[in-house]
């Protein structure tokens, strides 16, 4: 159909492969226009904290889920700008959080344990987590949502979110492991050695629930629920930055065809972020240099998806064009 | 303010470099949340057409101008995404076109002139167009809108639009000269051939006024005044692909303040269009492989100007979370 509209063939280069993509998982060209998309922000904290591969203290975790439910953070400011909903899901802060109505409450446990020592979390505690985020996917979903987004908070967790896509993509844990938050060279040097000494702690074990409880998070699992309960529902889902893509590329090594559904929202700075899209052959819609995670760069491509669909439905042919007007 | 919010210093990237221009602009901070985007598209027929440089008939750009006065074009279907208003402005098609409420009829000639054997116009026409654009840029802020963004129509444009940006940035014809609507090979190396032998023509004035009317059209003489009228009247102005950068290129030769208001949309695939926006020190927003024109990439970054206006109201402090919650 976008080579018989009103426009040079591919004159909009990744508009027409979104909008291709886009009818392709929906099943039918041209394809709906999102009207109610829907962000999951996953949360959970991180015995790897312990290891000082940030600077920020712990329970900046807990103040920023309540921040996300006063609406007061740079994922609301941009979910108002788009017209998206926001859900925050905790499954693993640690320590005490307010009940509101934009929290679910399905905490795990209180945190992960340091994945430099041992597995970060059990398998069972990694499978709940996965089936919290489909739950939360499955009832905003059932409320209409028609593209859902995908964020995540948890101090430290750009360290577990390397580890899964060094362990996933076989890339160097010096080619994944970034700044994170903003870090120095020496408290990189650290994180990167944190990384190698995790992989070389969690051995060859390549099943993705396995890869998940050993070195991930348990936002980063609730996030892998939210993927593949788009992916079976048939609706698209925005990935957001290297956690989001962390818990993409385990979504996709437990069920290949996930992939068609998923959309890469930006080019997060963080280097592991990259290798892990490149390795989905996802091509990011934004490159605005962000590195602060929440589901931002998500929200930010939701009027690109909104835009790529429309076009298939708005713009005329342009046999209709010069018939009508000779 | 961005370093003092709850959020890593920079970690929002180009969104916080965005957001300190709106507020320079505004002289305030945070900068007011643009509500009222209003696009205009220029359009303008080229008698460097008769040279062969593109497949595409003189007469699809009346045609088109029909389409988007009936809402049927891409840059229709993308303001409807993003809540802008679109305004036509005929400053130079050749031939008949039927009046609507959208289209604002101001042309000086029906046409230009072939930029290769001689000035493509007269300075008093050039003239002219830059009023006629700066006339619908006033209009359009007196009725409230607060964010001006600029759209081209015209079969053959980017062969001016190339004249301009080598002319005034100094580049070689073949750096700037690109593939425009798609055209083959050997018309690229024809196209390549025009563009050099216009420079050589025209000679070496580098006069702005006598820049344009030699080898620009009317088109980008009419964005050149939407320009200088939204950095007169201090509102932020969003380019698109090549046609427009090459206007904001003569706007900004002319006033070289200009360029404070002026925000790159995305960068197009056109080569032209990224050696300009080099040369007036602009990143672009978005890099999605369009180069279609009429705005499409101008109104695809009206959310992100929103969003980094809007994190600057709604964000809170890292001192405030802290102090609220122990």
């Amino acid at each position: 159909r976008h080579a018989a509209l009103a426009k040079p063939a591919g004159s909009l280069g990744g508009l027409e492969r979104l909008g291709a993509q886009l009818a392709a998982v929906a099943g039918t060209s041209p394809p709906p226009v999102p009207t109610d998309p829907a962000l999951v922000i996953a949360v959970g904290d991180h015995g790897v904290h312990a290891q000082g591969v940030t600077p920020w203290p712990r329970d900046v975790t807990r103040q920023m889920v309540a921040a996300f439910c006063q609406g007061r953070t740079a994922a609301n400011a941009l979910a108002a700008t788009v017209g998206a909903r926001v859900t925050v899901l905790d499954v693993g802060v640690a320590g005490p959080v307010a009940s509101h109505p934009l929290l679910r409450a399905a905490r795990v446990r209180d945190g992960t344990d340091d994945l430099l020592d041992g597995p970060a979390m059990s398998c069972d505690d990694a499978a709940r987590a996965v089936l919290a985020g489909a739950g939360v996917a499955d009832e905003l979903l059932a409320a209409g949502a028609d593209l859902l987004l995908t964020g995540d908070m948890g101090i430290a967790n750009t360290t577990p979110a390397a580890c899964l896509v060094a362990a996933l993509t076989g890339a160097e844990p010096e080619q994944v492991t970034g700044r994170g938050s903003g870090i120095d060279d020496a408290t990189l040097a650290w994180k990167q050695a944190v990384v190698r000494g995790a992989l070389e702690r969690h051995g060859d074990d390549r099943d993705p629930l396995a890869v998940l409880a050993s070195l991930g998070g348990l936002e980063h699992a609730a996030l892998v629920g939210v993927v593949l309960t788009a992916a079976a529902e048939g609706v698209p889902v925005i990935l957001d930055g290297i956690s989001t893509v962390a818990a993409a590329l385990v979504a996709v090594a437990l069920n290949a065809a996930v992939a068609d559904c998923v959309i890469a929202g930006h080019r997060s700075v963080e280097p592991g972020a990259a290798i892990a899209l490149a390795h989905l052959d996802l091509v990011p819609l934004l490159d605005l240099q962000l590195r602060l995670g929440e589901g931002t760069g998500a929200l930010l491509a939701v009027p690109v998806v909104r835009g790529a669909a429309r076009l298939l439905h708005d713009v005329t042919t342009l046999a209709e064009l010069r018939e009508e007007l000779p």
